[in-house]
This record gives C-alpha cells, structure tokens and sequence, in this order.
C-alpha cells in the first residue's frame, strides 16, 4: 500500500476539508468530491465522485460514510451521492479508509472483498478523539455555567478514554473532580489523579456538583438519580446517542441537561481531521509491515 | 465597621444577583434595588432604592457604577436610578463599596467626604478576576478555533496578571505558548512557566500562531504587526478599551480578531460576583484591624 | 468479615509499622509480631506471634510473606520466624492478608484451605504503589542528575502502571517526555498526555535523553542498545529484579545506571503502609458484599 | 561588548565547569583557572589566573566571587588565589561577570572603575534560580519524609521568587498547599494557583502540615512558632544563612529541620551554569543595545 500518491475524498464535512488540506501540506494529491457547494470559495481539487474513485490511490470516505437513507454522508453536496457500478468497481481495486465499515457493507454489500478499512473502529482513533470530545464539554460548561471551571466542583460519570482525559482537563483547570467507575483498578487510577472516586453501581445521588458529564452510553441519569442531582447543577452528556441522560425528566426537574455527541466533529473539525489522517497512516503503517 | 448585620445592593447586573445570593447563604440581610425587572421571577429581597440605602448597615454599587448619562449603572431597573438629597445622606452615614469611585463622586460630589471605598482599584481583586477572565478567553478560543487548544500554538502579549494567569492555563491545556513581556524578570518568570519568552518591544511579527491572546491595553497589534501576523491566526483582545487591536485594519487582512472586555461579568457572573465579596471583606477585615 | 476489631500484624518493615499506626487511629485493636527490634522505641502494641495470631480477628502479613529461607519476612524481628503448628491453626480460622500468598502456601501448605487474601497480587495494589514508585525514580534522578527534571529530556520505556503515572509527573515538572509502547492505542494515550511516543520494538537507539526510566521487566537496555545510549545518560530501572537493563554493559560503556526495585517501601513507607490498609479493606468490602 | 570570543573563567565550583562546557558547545574559546585539581580528567583548557586574565575577551568569576579570607571562592584550586596588579589592569581593560560584586571591590578597590557586572544582583537570575532552588527543596522532602508529596500537606512560607516556583510545584505534584504571605494581592495570586493562603504576620501556629519549607529570610519559625508545629513535620529552610529557622529550638523539640541554602550550586549545578551564562548574556545584550 506504500505506493498511495493521490487519496480520493468522497464526502465528509469539514473534517475532511481539514484532512485534504493536511495531506496537500504533506505533498499528497488530493481530489475531493461531495463538496460542489464550496464551489467559488477558494477551494481547487474539487472534482466528481467518478473521478475521485478512479484516479485516486487511495479512497477516504466520511464518518459515518452513508446515512440511514443509504446515501453518502456528503453535507456540502448538492444532491444525495449513491456509488455507481463503475465507481464500485474502482474502489474494490484500491484501499478504502470509512467511518463505520459495516454501514458501508450493508449498503453496498460488492464492497464485502474489497480492502475496506474502518478507522473509527480503532481504539487509537477513539483514544485520539477524546481531546477534542473533552475540550468540546469543557468548552460547553464554560459557555454554560455561571460559574468557572475553577473552584467548581464536577463529576464525570464513566472512566474510559474520554472519562480519563476530561477527568485531568477538569483538574488541571482547578476543578474539584469526582470520576465514577466501576472497578477498583480504575479507582486507584483515579485516586493517583488527585480525583475522588466513587462507585457508578452504587451511586444513587449525585449531590454537590455544579458541573456534571456524563460519558457512560447507557442510562445513567434515569429519573431516579436525576431526582437525586442537584437543581442548579449542569449536566452534559457526551455519551453517543441514545446518551445516558433521561432528558424529559431532566426538564420537568429543571436540571440544564445538554446533549452533546460527536464533539470533536462539531467543536474541533480542524483536529478531527487530523486524527482522521494520523489513523488511517497508521493503518497503512501496519499493513505495510 | 464590624457590626454589619444587612447589606442594601443598589444597582448592577447579574454579578450583584450572585453577590446578594452568597451574602445570604452566609447568614446576612441583603436588601435588593434596582432589579425591578426581575419582579416574580422567584426573588424576594426585592425593595426600593431608598430603603436599600436607608435600613441597610453598608451599601454595595456596581462595578461600574455610574453610566456616562450619570444613571446608576442598573440594567435590571425599569427606570433610570438616580439617588435623591436624603438617600445621598443616607450613603453618607455607612461604608459604600462602589466600583470605580472617582466616577460616582464626580456625580455627586456631595460623597466626597463619605466612607467610599473602590473595590475595582484593589490589586486583589484585578488578580481574582484574573481567573474568569482567562477562562473566558480560553471559551471564545475552544468555540472560534476550529483545532484543539492541546497541541496549538498560542501568543499571549503582556505578563501583567491577566497575561499570568492565562499563560498558565493554556500551557496546563497542552499548548505551546509563547509569552512577550518587556523586562528580564519577566522573561525569567515566563521560562520557569515552561513558556517561551519575547520582547514586546521588538517584536515585528506574530508569525507560527494559531492563537493570539492580547492583555497589553495599548496599540500592541496596529496595522504593521497585523501585516506580519498569520491571516489564519485567531486574535482575542482581552485589554480594556480602547484596547489593543487595530481591528479595522484586521478586518481589512481578514484575521479574525475578537474584542472580548469585561468578560468576568459576562463569563462567569457567579464567580465575578463572588469575587466583589471577598474584595469588600477584604476592605472591611483592613479597616477593623 | 465485617465483624474485625483486632489486628494481627505479624512480621514486615517500616510500611507494617505506618500501616500499625494508621490502624490504631482508625480505632482498631493492633497486636504487633516480630518488632523487637523496636523495643524500647515507644511503641506498644509489641507482642510474640502467637498472641498475635491467636487473640486477633485478622492477620496481615508482609510484602513478601517469607524470604527464600522460608522464614517469615521480619527484619525487625531478632530471630527467624517460623509458624508453629498451633499459630497455623489459628490463622487457619480468620481472614490473612499476605503479599505474595503461593509462596506463603508454598511454606505452609497447611493454609491451602484457609482464608488467604493476597493483596500484593491486585490490580489496584499495584497501581496505587505506581505513584510511590514515580516519586522515588524522580527523587534518584534529583538526587544522581546535575540538572533539573525542568527542561531535561526523559523516556520512560513502558506505558503500564508505573509508566503512566511517571509520564505524567515529569511532564507536569517540566520535562520533555518520550514514552515508549508497544500498541498503537498506547501511542494515542501518550500523544493525549502530550508527551512524544516510541515504539519500544523497533527502538534501536536512545539518543537525547539525559533522564530514561526503565518499566518493563525484560531485558530493554540490552548491550545493543545502550551502544546506542548517550554516555551522559543517566538511567534508572524500576522494573522487578531481575530487571530491564545489561548493568555490566552499562558499566563497561560508562553510563550511569541504577537498579531500584521496591521502591515504595524504601522511599515512602508511610505511603506504602497506607496502600497496604486501603486493599485489605478493599478486599474486605468486596468479600463481604 | 560584542565582539567577545574567548572567555576566561576564572575560580568556582561544578557550576563554572557546565559553564564552560556549554560556552564551547557555544562555539566560544574558553580559558579555564583555579581547576587545577581537576587535572588529568580529561579537561582541556586548564590554565593559570594570569592567561585566563590576559587571554580572554571577558572574565567570568564565581558566586560569590571572593571568600570571606579574600582569596578568590575556587575550591578546585590547589593554592589560595589573589590576583597581582598587571592581572587586575588586564581586568580593568574588559567586562568581568561576577557573583557578589561589593565584595569583589571590597578587596580589590582598583576595580572600582572597571567594568564590573554582577549577574548575582539581577532579578532575571535570582528568579531562574528558584527552579532549582525548588527541585532542591522537593529532592529533600522525598528523600527525608516518609511518604509521598502527593496527598501531602505542606506549608511554604513566603511568595517571592521561590515561593511562587515551589508553591506551584508542589502542587503539580498532588500536595495540598498552603502558602503565607502578607499582602492581599499575594492572597489574590496564591488563590489562583488552588493554594490555600494564610498571612504570615498573624500565623502563630502551623498545625496539618507534613511538609514545611520557609523561603522567608528573617525568623519566622522562632521558639514560639516551632511550639505551635507538629512535631511529626518536616521543616525544610531555604533561606539564604542566617536563615528563618531557630534550629536549636527545633531540635530540642523534636521537630526535623534542614538549613538548605544555595541548593542550585548542590543539587543542580548543571543548570545553575547554564543560568550563569544565559545572565551573563542578557548583560551583554543590554549593554550592546
């Protein structure tokens, strides 16, 4: 695969934008496709999907690659983008780098043989995107909260990639940090954090903070805890949808509740796309070995 | 002074609110005026501005708390404030904590020889609101800039205690920062943060940073310096106004530059508000010692 | 298990006597074994093994349990320490904490059957000792290099336990870091503490650093790779015995090298004592959950 | 002062010989005298004071530069070290750097006129010192208390240049700090660091505290205090001589206390070179401009 020159990027918000621009710094070619709405806007290698699928190396579709109604995920397209037969055929020649491979394959099931890599099922890919996930909550609670950071007491519910950067984002600001978790390892890296800890299984209120994130994708804030948090607290849910947070109660307690998923696309599409293309050289690195 | 038992709030905006809620909670009679708009929306201590002067033991002004038509500075009163003859009298008998004082007593001189005493002046309180200023500025940062604060490269002109503060915060967020002072100790003290340091004087470019945070308050940023800053860079100028940004010229080269004053009150109005308590206790524990 | 008044500590170093101490202010009875050495030095609470392992409700033993002699671990003790046939059944009946429990079993099959907790063998033991560990490898790098950890460059070779937690403090006290991993997932986690990463299998040279922690317990710093180690290096090993690094070859080629298992228990005792108390009484919550 | 290509140095410690080295790597001549012990180490550059004098472009002498016997402070010198008049008039004729000027005229008055600098006076200097003066510090706290900075107590006592460095160190490592000052807006500024603040004109007693460290040079921990200590803490003077600190008080109290002055020149001299140098260079900067 060491030989890709020019990568096709077919759809994609302006992660993808981000990541072109990026791999033009690197010296790739890059021929982008799906964003004929920027047309007039300073952009140059904007080109149709048949062209990006043929002349390209390498093909970079987005995240999430298609949407429920089977087209590609394609936000500054003007009109929906299906692959043509041809155009399938072109990608099964060459490596193909999607968000959420399996999407991909149920839409286009030709695709099942061809070297389609999914690069936001890598542990690497998520481990990257909680800086910008927990930047974007903090980002929201300083927007938020009346408050700062500093001196408030927080809680972050859930101590996996995100839980573990935002938990040290949130103390190194100065905030009092109570993560929950479930295993006693994870307490004792929480206690060598500075953090309190306190047990997710357990936990039954959820009093004294002014700030809480959840990050747990299961429900977490039912409406029996939401009755046991505080009012005046505001409570963020990073947590991929369905989310961990009861919002219909949440409102009738009147408890700010926010639903925030996919932050590092909204807040952060700059970084995102590197990330997007730190993965997928990763990926080549170590099917290249 | 010590026997302060009720406290009369006359004027201010949501800072004052946050004061009032924290004297009462710490078990003082608070008397609110001139947040008549605020009436049924759940606040009682609601009253008028003669018996907020009168019936209290120590009044507290806004910060500022004139506006340039001489009106009491009270953006939740129906109707401009203005304090009559005996309401002036009143002031005269108890300690007044006012902020920017020389403006109140060029509208009524009459306080001249009154107990009024400047909150806004003290170096406590410009290093307090250090905080919620550089946390506002890391907000407008994290919602304009399309990458992370971790991993960028970020300009803070001045090393006064805005400049301090913000440094700190931004380099325990993961950015590369460079800060321009004026004098060799600040130099040092810039190192020892772990920052690299320039001259202000002689600096001629603002090259290589995304971020661009200004608290110097004078033309640090005129049109010269604008031509060799980066179009891509994000200007924040945190300096009172007149502040520090040529931003016409900004405009005209297209970098995005914001002018961001006061942001304690606008940012975090509880925090802004607690910090006017610690200060006026501050002054109260000097006075009695 | 709850109903525990009484401990037996019987054997152990300076980490038993905080741990004693620490017990005794929880309000627990304490018996002390295997301290007469202490005689004398204001300590009550000393007693003979039998008392301590009869008139107890639960016994801790030491990190580790017995010495290759198969005497109990007790260098404050004047004599070897043996269990006798009537101390065994008692400890037959009540909950022991030991360090290191097969070897113990190995010793005294007799215990097999009984109630034996090892704390030494749990994760969250080893963690919480990560932090310990990390204060005593920066303590020896303070103590051996002539410069400052600020603004020296490390590489901390493994990012486990210990290689987490030492990452993050010295790159909180200013040092530029380098960890080195084997996963691609290891990589991201270090890039978000934002320290530099290396692959520690294709790691061929250790060049630039002036600090380099060794955490991995196999042979890293082979004869091959210290050839290509700066001279001036100082290098310092954490991992168990027999340790990560060639000694001789480091001899040989002039580089400072420092073998430092267990450092816990040397360098913080108090701390290591503390540790031990908070996983027995983990141990005791979870079992009598 | 511009055209300076070969220094000599002239007496000094450890300090003076990374000095050296770093001037070399600089690409600087260097005349080493007064290191004569060091002979067949592996030094080039040794010479004698009246080369080093003659030869050079600039003078470096030590901190301080002379000893209270008059002789030059050069404790790798086998002989006592005065300068003759013609290696004074050559001292005369170029920039001298030195630690501790007034004492160097006090016992050459000829060099009154000359152009004598004295790095040690300097702000910039004293202030990128406190970085290992600071580490200094921590380096004794781990080495002599029993258990980890992280989740200690300590106290420091004075927010100068040291204070600020250690205050936030200590703090980074996972201490509770306290710090005393004795003006509001030190209050303020120890605040915004998440210390807790006391005054130091009112502490009469300084209980809670594992860890103590004083930076103030006058007596603060006199009789009365050290009553009011813990006798468990460990007290740690950094103090330049006479220090702050009545230690045979302490001592007949119990209390652990360490007199710890000029720890840069102990425990990093590496760094204190490179200090020397990067000062020396800032005064010739000035001085050029």
């Amino acid at each position: 695969m060491s030989s890709i020159k020019i990568f096709g990027i077919i759809g994609g918000d302006k992660r993808q934008i981000f990541l072109a621009e990026s791999l033009l710094r690197d010296g790739y070619g890059v021929i982008l496709a799906g964003f004929d709405k920027l047309k007039g806007q300073g952009f140059n290698n904007l080109s149709d999907v048949r062209a990006a699928a043929l002349f390209s190396d390498a093909v970079i579709l987005p995240l999430p690659c298609v949407r429920s109604d089977k087209s590609l995920n394609a936000p500054f397209a003007s009109q929906n983008i299906y692959f043509s037969d041809d155009e399938l055929d072109a990608l099964c020649k060459k490596p193909v780098f999607a968000g959420m491979r399996e999407r991909l394959l149920r839409v286009y099931p030709k695709l099942e043989n061809a070297e389609v890599y999914d690069y936001a099922a890598r542990d690497d890919f998520a481990i990257l995107n909680a800086l910008p996930t927990a930047e974007g909550a903090v980002e929201i609670a300083m927007r938020e909260y009346e408050g700062t950071i500093f001196g408030s007491r927080s809680l972050v519910t859930g101590f996996g990639r995100i839980g573990k950067v935002l938990a040290r984002m949130l103390k190194s600001l100065g905030s009092d940090v109570t993560v929950s978790a479930r295993r006693q390892s994870d307490f004792a890296y929480i206690n060598t954090l500075g953090c309190r800890a306190v047990n997710t299984e357990t936990m039954n209120l959820a009093r004294g903070y002014e700030l809480i994130f959840n990050t747990v994708p299961s429900l977490i804030f039912d409406e029996k805890l939401l009755e046991n948090t505080d009012r005046t607290a505001l409570l963020i849910d990073l947590a991929s949808l369905p989310g961990g947070v009861d919002f219909e109660s949440a409102r009738k307690l009147g408890i700010d509740a926010y639903s925030a998923p996919g932050l590092p696309g909204k807040c952060s599409p700059k970084s995102a796309g590197e990330i997007i293309k730190k993965t997928v050289f990763s990926i080549i690195e170590e099917v290249n070995r």
